[in-house]
């Protein structure tokens, strides 16, 4: 891993434009679900990198289009995200009261309406995709497809199960597994859903390539972030730190301790970075930022 | 409404193709996720009329097409009403330990799993769909879109949001909209998804038509409900009558009295078939007798 004083540069110019896209984003048309869209939106503008969509945006620009094409399908990863934070907080699972330095979502209103927050979360970014997302017919059925994979029972909610269930045994296999479902394929998907999307998966496609970086991507992802809940700061994590030693959870390091974790992540660091001079030989500046960033960040 | 003695014949056929198809599914490849499936199957099999289902089938045969070519849609929206269920029952919910006679899924499995089998089923149904629903790619689009427009902000989770918040003013206009989207808009869809599906929404559909049909059915199912929840007896509903009440809901019978409820279902029963000749002027014996079912129903 790079020397965290040696940080990335991170596409903001990316960033602003999903943020903003977030921002103008309503949801219900009834009055009387007001209140339902304001915890929606609580949670989904409460900041943060962004990563997913971002990654999306600087796909879609690796492949030479318009970033600013595929703003929909990258705005629903993260409503996908944030529907995931969520129902995670909740007192059933991981019982988290802070997020982002601010109350989650059933401490501000309640577990009832944080249920519906995430569930209405989940439910408008398919309809956000469907419905906004321009592209041929049969690329984006495969992409929205990828899209409810990625998050279902083989995906992120199937890792949280085996997450909370505590199931995981000892070793690397299992541990690597566990967080390729529960983090790794919703990372992943944000840069093969925007592929499905532009290049559909036939003969041409760069859809292999790309997606030996995205899982990459998404293992680098999970390993810094069991390091960062042992050796970052409260106020940059913006919850406190040692969340899963608490929870007794299994992670890289518990598994290989810290120093183990760290050769870990350099290590998929320089593969995820070769991943990608494969997929794009030609560079992708903002690809490379992002998987620097996130293999360097603090929070 | 029609004499209870004079119940209505239930399209058993269809009933038989839904239990069969739904019973052959499954979704965790992990072995670690394997409990997570059980929960969702629990739930799923629990047996029940498949009305949602049953609907599109009987609605594809209305349009002469064979009902087998759309089971992945209609189990579909059986996953996603089951989801419905388990996520309503919930103690931060409706807090119902029964449900068809069974404990229900978080009594059974734990809150935690339970959320994450309601979420499994939400996400499942969507790559079922997309994954196994042969069709025109744009119409398949549109088809998924009212799914998860149904089922979102503006239909079965907003209408559970205004339900648990008990934003319920008095008035017939609002107590209908309320359940128009917390119930109708997924009986609507089952409807009008196939139509989607196999007719686009461009002229020469018979969509509008059929939409006026859905719609109406959905108010009919409803009204009957909350009639039921007075006057069925514990065993027949598999849950406590009485439920509404308790939990100090605004309803049909409240709000009308119980003649008042059972002249207003008579109406809607009327309205409803009125509607479906119109639809299918050639006749449609199965969508007649789901509505004539749902008219007569005592569970």
């Amino acid at each position: 891993m790079s020397a965290p004083t040696a940080r990335a540069v991170y596409p903001e110019h990316l960033r602003e434009q999903v943020e903003a896209y977030l921002a103008d984003l309503r949801f219900a048309e009834e009055p009387a679900a007001q209140g339902l869209e304001e915890a929606m939106r609580y949670s989904l503008l409460a900041g943060g990198k962004r990563i997913r969509p971002v990654l999306a945006l600087a796909t879609a620009k690796a492949l030479g289009k318009d970033p600013s094409s595929i703003l929909p399908l990258a705005a629903a990863l993260e409503l996908i995200h944030t529907y995931s934070l969520i129902h995670d907080d909740l007192p059933a699972m991981d019982d988290d009261d802070l997020r982002r330095g601010r109350p989650t979502c059933h401490v501000k209103f309640g577990e009832d309406v944080a249920i519906l927050a995430g569930d209405g979360l989940y439910a408008e970014a398919f309809k956000l995709v469907l419905h906004a997302q321009p592209g041929d017919p049969a690329n984006l059925l495969k992409a929205v497809c990828e899209l409810a994979s990625a998050t279902g029972v083989n995906g992120m909610v199937g890792g949280q199960y085996i997450d909370v269930q505590a199931l995981v045994p000892q070793g690397a296999a299992t541990l690597r597994r566990l967080h390729e479902l529960k983090t790794g394929r919703l990372i992943g998907a944000s840069v093969e859903c925007v592929l499905l999307l532009m290049e559909g998966s036939d003969e041409g496609s760069r859809l292999p390539q790309f997606r030996h970086f995205a899982a990459e991507l998404g293992v680098l992802f999970q390993i810094v972030d069991d390091i960062l809940d042992v050796t970052g700061t409260d106020d940059a994590l913006g919850k406190p730190r040692g969340s899963d030693e608490r929870h007794g959870k299994v992670t890289y390091v518990t598994q290989y301790g810290l120093d183990g974790a760290r050769e870990m992540a350099a290590e998929s660091h320089r593969n995820a970075r070769a991943a990608l001079a494969q997929a794009a030989p030609g560079g992708a500046a903002e690809l490379e930022q992002i998987t620097d960033f996130i293999a360097t960040r603090t929070s």
